[in-house]
């Protein structure tokens, strides 16, 4: 018999998964690591079948489950009230990076350790920022349309075309993912970079920002650390969100917010599709004050047909740059997060409970980590 | 009577223009010179109606032109024969960068000056460069067709989605525009960059790539010269083409070249359409040899809607990041060669003939420029 039960929810990857090996975190290839569960002697249990609770077969599977493994491309939410029919449940692990999906209130009651994959997939969300930065800016979305549907209309694409260079961009969150944003932004010269934290950058990181830029643009003083976030969105032509989904984050992209954000601006969301309510966003592009939205996150997951997002566009007919939450699933993060996971279990089944710190959200009851919010009991 | 006539071919604005007073490489908004240009005594044709030889509107008013501006997006080919017949022709000026529509050898034989506006969309289309790469390696354009189209099929994107770092990237030309794709590239933190000239880097260019690497990666050495394309291209993730066309050039990334490339890598050229034979690259997308494909340069131009690259894609449908000749033309470049082509006509004008040497490409019947190919005479 099983010492317990191990309940691994993921995407479904049919023949994508067949074709390709490497798409480890498709159901079908389970993260390549059945065989080393079950030869810690525990039982597996995969499956892709996570909603409606409480009918979906994750509810059913979750009730003597020891350990949860989900990802937030597909994630199966945690709720309080599956953690309260879940009497075995001890550990929860993210495949890939950002534990919302999970009632971490709950798990703390219930004192279930809250573990995630830290740094598996921050330079591919980190490339996803600029390259939806980019595709916004450039309005690179109705050039291609015209370029695969016979079109030559330059003057239509040219009307709403920037270049990133000198636009002041500024980040909400300036954590793992953020700083990268800002590492990757200062070879394209922008005006200049500002950020929204609850804690500065340390000085040897702002320094190295500020070092490059005296390098490539001949401008020391590049970054900046801003205390307003009204004050901030209201200077800036880009805003990107790298920050996680919290009490304090949800909804704060609200319409007042963004009535504060300079018309015609961008904004990219790469964190969670929570922290932006839907209808704003939506409104606000339809309308031509944003002059473009972009990310990959959306609420809930998998996003219904009639999410706003799928169907906003600006006056013009460009700004949308969305697309299905990928950006932490690339092959090579995939391969991170599944080796990831591996460690954490491996941590789990010896006993030895050595966590890498960062990768530990909630523990023995309490958060381990302020990046949640400043909630600490 | 006017002193001489300027000629100015322009892509239509139409209801563009109309919006956008900043659309000044619209034939509507005519670069903001009219004035200036009646002002020196000029009289000011404008027109788009380049095609087709010899009984467009360009052959017709050619004929007594004494300066012909054009831009690359839209060009009006200054042919052998045009020249032949535009007995006053004195100059050809091309508002952005890259003469190749006009034949070089011709105007040399006529003693005509051929100048562009060196510079003026360099960075817009180093990040085009950047934002092609992106949407190649990340799968972005099939991703976003399911965000639009409502679909969620996470697997079918991942299972062709890479990280850009920890890839090979190699430029064939390290000039104004690829040298700057490096400078944009360091940060993304590649295994190595690799670039292919007729002339080495200077050393102290050589030497900011590597200090911003290692800053940035911990690694001194990132960039180095290759002497054999060949090699270069069997070995690189990415290869991106940022050479001007001219004789060695044309018809460079043919059938055979592209079968040295590695299985799945990605090419991208926003210098030339025709530096790439159309059907071998549509052939090595469509066959999956290339895993994509992308940039906004064609020929001719307006590409015909039968092009290969407006429909190729590889076996799994992406692959294929195509644009219309837009990449320099956004509006902070149009700003840029507005007020660039105003200021050669200046010199002109005033008989300094004082043009910023960079910008001049032939003049006095011999190539100014060995960036068009060592065919000095």
């Amino acid at each position: 018999m099983a010492k317990g039960k191990v309940l691994l929810v993921l995407y479904e990857g049919g023949h994508h998964a067949k074709q390709e090996s490497k798409l480890l975190g498709a159901l079908e290839n389970e993260l390549g690591i059945r065989k080393f569960i079950e030869d810690n002697g525990y039982e597996l249990v995969a499956t892709h079948d996570k909603d409606p609770e409480p009918d979906s077969v994750v509810d059913k599977e979750l009730e003597d489950a020891e350990i949860v493994i989900t990802t937030p491309f597909f994630p199966a939410y945690i709720t309080g009230t599956r953690i309260a029919e879940a009497k075995k449940l001890k550990m929860c692990i993210t495949a890939g990076v950002g534990s919302d999906h999970v009632d971490l209130n709950a798990a703390n009651a219930r004192k279930i350790t809250v573990t995630e994959v830290t740094g598996s997939n921050v330079v591919s969300v980190a490339e996803h920022v600029l390259m939806t930065m980019l595709v916004l800016v450039r309005n690179f979305v109705p050039a291609h349309e015209q370029a695969i549907t016979g079109k030559w209309d330059i003057a239509g694409i040219a009307k709403q075309e920037y270049d990133l260079e000198d636009k002041i961009v500024s980040t909400v969150g300036a954590g793992r993912i953020g700083y990268r944003v800002l590492e990757r932004l200062v070879a394209f010269n922008p005006k200049k970079l500002y950020y929204y934290d609850y804690q500065a950058l340390p000085e040897a990181a702002i320094k190295k920002l500020n070092d490059l830029s005296l390098i490539l643009n001949g401008r020391g003083d590049i970054v900046e650390k801003v205390d307003s976030l009204e004050e901030m969105v209201s200077v800036s032509d880009i805003v990107t969100i790298n920050c996680p989904l919290h009490e304090k984050s949800k909804g704060l992209f609200n319409k007042e917010l963004i009535s504060k954000m300079k018309k015609g601006a961008y904004l990219v969301n790469t964190a969670r599709g929570a922290i932006c309510i839907e209808d704003d966003v939506a409104d606000a592009v339809n309308s031509g004050h944003l002059a473009g939205y972009g990310g990959d996150v959306w609420y809930p997951q998998p996003a219904p047909h009639s999410h706003p997002w799928r169907h906003m566009k600006n006056p013009y007919g460009g700004g949308n740059a969305m697309t299905p939450h990928v950006s932490g699933t690339s092959l090579d993060a995939q391969a991170r997060y599944a080796q990831g996971v591996k460690n954490i279990l491996e941590s789990y089944f010896t006993g030895k409970h050595d966590y890498r710190p960062q990768d530990v959200i909630v523990i023995d009851g309490d958060y381990a980590t302020k990046a949640y919010g400043e909630r600490k009991k």
